[in-house]
């Protein structure tokens, strides 16, 4: 289960050294702060991605301009590469495995098979002996009415292809079962019963190459409309908590072999105890807090890690809140500008369409001299 | 004299919206800098450079490809742009001056005119009633001797284009008199008495378009061979040798009408009082522990400067030493990535010649909680 981080088995990783270059698969804003990271660490960077425009491009050396299922793509990419990662957990897997590229993808395209569908992710992290909120498989209305009467209220959401709340449906009780099942659209689905958490957090855990493993302090996260708001760091939960989650993220990426920077997601019970919830095979929204507030940032440390290097410093020197510009929130750039604290990060994108990420701003209150 | 923001008289200074393109002139890893401050705050950059494979290229939205001297493609990077600024105190005075350009150069080019002159910058100073090292202009070897009658021991500099050490000569008695203004090889030059300091520091100073000034905390310098090895903050001086500095700063920048970062070099006296060496109308090598110690760096400063914006929070969250890897240095790299509080830095330049500046590490020291 280890053997994950090369996609073809007679690839060697490789210690890069500054001036090779790394392949980043996807252009969106994950890929464009990477390779701000990696140019810092004297790194090159190469975006693959069907959008010559795209967030990534203006901070990268280049842009492969093709689908990110492209196979000669991914191998074309893999020849002017030392290394390949990817910046979104929904990269397909079957043309990346079935490649023949000439470099290392790390992490491996296991984390990315099991992050894309949900009863895998489930069913991978109870392997474990990670909790989860109950759940059930759901590929008939029989299954949704079947999983209601075990669990109770809960959500009905999509086992692939979810993010920032989509393909997903509350049932609050047996009358919602049909419209929530509608709402999937035919899609394989998992029931998850509800759990009576305190908040969420999560851990921006890395693994490197030799297996050793580092966290940044476990943010707090606010959603609205199943979309981040905030990350507020320290969380307000006992050590044991934090410490449960920490465990919990090396246990799994463990397992995975990996290498690089995930975010794995929990709920805090009002016990303090810990319940998975997902992850992210990549640098997370909930970790971008980190390049204000820390020495070495989420990215930096995604860099590191798939470079072969070791792990940088996260020693957090502020407190730090991290609110998300989503859709019309940008028009308070001139506010963010004057405050006292603030980082802002724009992600360089012209419209700002409802929903849309646009960019982030972190208020750190650094530590008292 | 504060008329000096826009090139030609018809342009209108305008404020920056996200999107929009900063021009610099200049690709070295000032640019390259500067280019990452801007991408964060959502802005693009179009370098112009001789050099397409130059540290700001990776790292920018693009390049012009032509000398820094060529008007025409000055004119054609200001179609492009919507501020052009510059990132190396030695850009070509006149045909910035000369060519018909589509919008503001800020800094203006008076201060780039004063900086180039080690004669003028001095005159400049001392007019302002900031004092300096006494000095003299050096045309001929008899004003050289009479320098050195009036001042004593010293150093002539060459006027022009002297940088990290270069062009200068020690006088230490009236028989190296000969060989120190052979030295300046038929260049205009100037004396410079000894002034016998206690430390060097400098400030990392910001004036923005409404006229409001900014300025970091004071780092102490410290040299080799003309060549900055470490930056330290805070500064081992007094806080009245820091205000003196500091309203000698915005003495400067005001005189000028400046918008954008400087950097002005102090020397401390034993009695505190402060004597200014010299200043560079550009972001400087002593303010690059910004980028780890404070929300705010001096390269997203001087961006917000020129883009017509605010001035960005100072504050420093942490004690800091900048050490730059000059040539070999950058050999010490994997020792630097394993250093607690240490975020590195390197210019992805590929071949370390002596003396050439390949990166530099920032090492922080939190103030405890």
């Amino acid at each position: 289960m280890s053997d994950t981080t090369a996609a073809s088995d007679d690839v060697e990783d490789r210690v890069l050294e500054p001036g090779d270059t790394i392949g980043i698969i996807g252009g969106g804003q994950l890929g464009r702060m990477l390779a701000m990271a990696a140019a810092r660490l004297g790194l090159r960077t190469l975006i693959l991605d069907p959008d010559a425009d795209c967030p990534a491009a203006a901070t990268a050396h280049g842009v492969v301009i093709a689908r990110h299922d492209d196979r000669a793509a991914l191998e074309a990419l893999s020849r002017q590469a030392a290394v390949i990662t990817y910046e979104f957990e929904n990269v397909p897997v079957a043309p990346l495995d079935a490649a023949d590229l000439s470099c290392a993808v790390r992490p491996g395209t296991q984390a990315l098979a099991i992050a894309q569908d949900r009863a895998s992710e489930k069913g991978f992290f109870n392997a474990l002996g990670i909790a989860t909120a109950p759940w059930a498989a759901v590929d008939s209305i029989a299954d949704a009415q079947t999983a209601f009467a075990a669990l109770g209220p809960g959500i009905l959401k999509t086992r692939r292809l979810g993010y920032d709340g989509k393909g997903q449906a509350r049932v609050r009780g047996a009358g919602d079962i049909a419209a929530a099942f509608s709402a999937m659209d035919g899609q394989p689905a998992i029931y998850e019963g509800f759990v009576g958490f305190e908040r969420e957090v999560s851990v921006i855990a890395a693994r490197f190459a030799d297996g050793s493993f580092s966290a940044f302090d476990v943010p707090e996260n606010r959603h609205d409309a199943g979309i981040l708001r905030q990350s507020i760091v320290p969380a307000d939960i006992g050590p044991a908590s934090a410490a449960a989650a920490c465990s919990a993220a090396r246990t799994l990426l463990d397992a995975l072999g990996y290498v690089g920077v995930a975010g794995v997601e929990f709920f805090v019970m009002a016990d303090g105890s810990v319940v998975a919830n997902e992850f992210a095979p990549r640098v997370h929204n909930s970790g971008h807090w980190t390049e204000a507030a820390c020495p070495v940032s989420q990215f930096e440390q995604h860099i590191r890690a798939v470079a072969g290097w070791t792990a940088g410093d996260t020693a957090r020197h502020s407190d730090a809140v991290m609110h998300n510009l989503v859709g019309d929130d940008v028009n308070d750039v001139p506010r963010w500008l004057a405050t006292p604290g603030a980082m802002l990060h724009l992600y360089g994108k012209a419209e700002a369409r409802p929903g849309r990420k646009m960019g982030h701003v972190t208020v750190i209150a650094p530590h008292p001299r």
